[in-house]
């Protein structure tokens, strides 16, 4: 049973019930759209990876100058008591640490934290076999190696994706690709390398963990591309923590390669899974 | 009496007490800071220049792809009442409309409202008298145009301002002067031009004033300001619904032209104070 009513938020110290967790008005998130969060993945009791996203996490509170309440460990005994008390089989852990209420709505004041989980479906086998349609989009964002709540961008253009069927949008800047808002980006040029912006992005865990397997069997090169570049590749995909890796098959209504998923692509998504199987398989500490 | 516990807010269609005005978790301003908002200012019971505020309320909305649950004539009606059970001397009412409570934590759903306000204390005659520091920043916001709530850079370089003795930092970008994270940038030159920019801003209401004010005795003109230029100019101010006009003293460290606020600024001060008093004189509508 995975009823979302049942579920158990962690707010500011104590946990509650997630359709009585609240936020007063004078939070800097509601008033000024200033926080940061993080998201890892759990599969049953195991959080996976969860070291690197701590780390991202206290560093992004660091660079928005918010100071997480709790030590690493803490923090860490209070997701594993809400892993135990939801329960689920697959889910997702978001952390969001706010600007705290503002008296006056601007100055931050002390941090509000919340830590949610809610059940997580993966892509469809049918989506990654078939591989998906993006856009591109000239924005750079403020804090690219922050994951900051600011998604302003992101979700305007979810009406530019809809009106053009694409899942994603690829941001470029200054001639170079980035990032999308929730992914990293990846191609296989047609020497089977395997290339990712190196600049002016948010540093995906699944990102690293994807670099370092194609590592073993490809060269690997973390560097600019040029967005003109892309549409040379023999593939390209995405990454992300939910997302794993999905195939990109069309960009800007131009196939990419083959116009279908390739073997790298595919060949990776499986090495990723037999990692995390692998890490969930290790005693736990 | 003005004490802030007694004062009312309006959230989603009641009027509650502020202590007790909460959004849940799920509200897609704390999960991706998702909002629009404005701000005007009162005196007694009367809101000024409320008509370009709603306008402008509505504009930044519908260009967020957010509709306001209201038409503009129960908002005002909204406004009114608020007012009325407040009853506070001078203050500000601001305006806040998110993303909603969104269920997969990005996607827009309906949006959630609120109306709050507080007293209202405006800048010291020895603020304007004496004059104030800026620092300058590279940086333009994603759409200059929309009053969103993200404040992610203005909030995080309060602390580059404080080391730096500052009270605002003005952005600029390419080279070009555009605005305060909460503020419009006005000039004067030596030949007694009154300058503000004209693109990637947001559209003051206090600034479309005072331009109107400016042009009754001077030449206007909203144009491109180089950087470098404002160091030349006789003197520089900044205008806002809460600071009016405060002329700027110091840019980086370096004096604007006597180093005290000039008298076109000092000048043009009065007659917005007078065009305030003259509209709270008008008969209510």
């Amino acid at each position: 049973m995975e009823a979302q009513s049942s579920l158990q938020v962690f707010v500011n110290g104590s946990f509650t019930s997630a359709p009585q967790a609240f936020l007063h008005i004078s939070d800097l998130a509601i008033q000024r759209g200033y926080g940061v969060f993080d998201y890892f993945k759990v599969e049953g009791q195991n959080p996976l990876f969860l070291d690197d996203y701590l780390e991202r996490f206290y560093n992004s509170a660091s660079l928005m100058y918010l100071q997480v309440p709790y030590s690493k460990e803490d923090l860490r005994q209070i997701i594993g008591k809400l892993i135990r008390l939801n329960n689920l089989t697959v889910s997702g852990v978001k952390m969001i640490l706010t600007g705290g209420y503002s008296e006056g709505g601007f100055e931050p004041s002390a941090p509000n934290l919340i830590i949610q989980q809610q059940p997580l479906v993966l892509p469809s086998i049918a989506k990654v076999t078939q591989g998906i349609s993006i856009i591109t989009h000239e924005y750079l964002r403020d804090l690219p190696v922050v994951k900051s709540i600011n998604y302003t961008t992101g979700i305007r253009l979810l009406h530019h994706m809809k009106a053009q069927n694409a899942e994603e949008v690829l941001y470029h800047s200054n001639g170079f690709v980035t990032e999308f808002p929730r992914c990293n980006f990846f191609m296989v040029t047609q020497d089977n390398t395997v290339v990712t912006p190196a600049e002016n992005i948010l540093k995906g865990i699944t990102r690293k963990n994807v670099m370092k397997l194609a590592a073993r069997k490809y060269k690997v090169d973390a560097r600019d591309i040029m967005l003109d570049e892309i549409m040379q590749a023999k593939e390209t995909f995405l990454t992300s923590t939910t997302k794993r890796i999905l195939p990109i098959v069309q960009v800007n209504g131009q196939l990419i390669g083959s116009g279908k998923p390739g073997p790298v692509s595919l060949e990776l998504l499986q090495d990723l899974i037999a990692l995390e199987q692998s890490v969930l398989a290790e005693p736990v500490k």
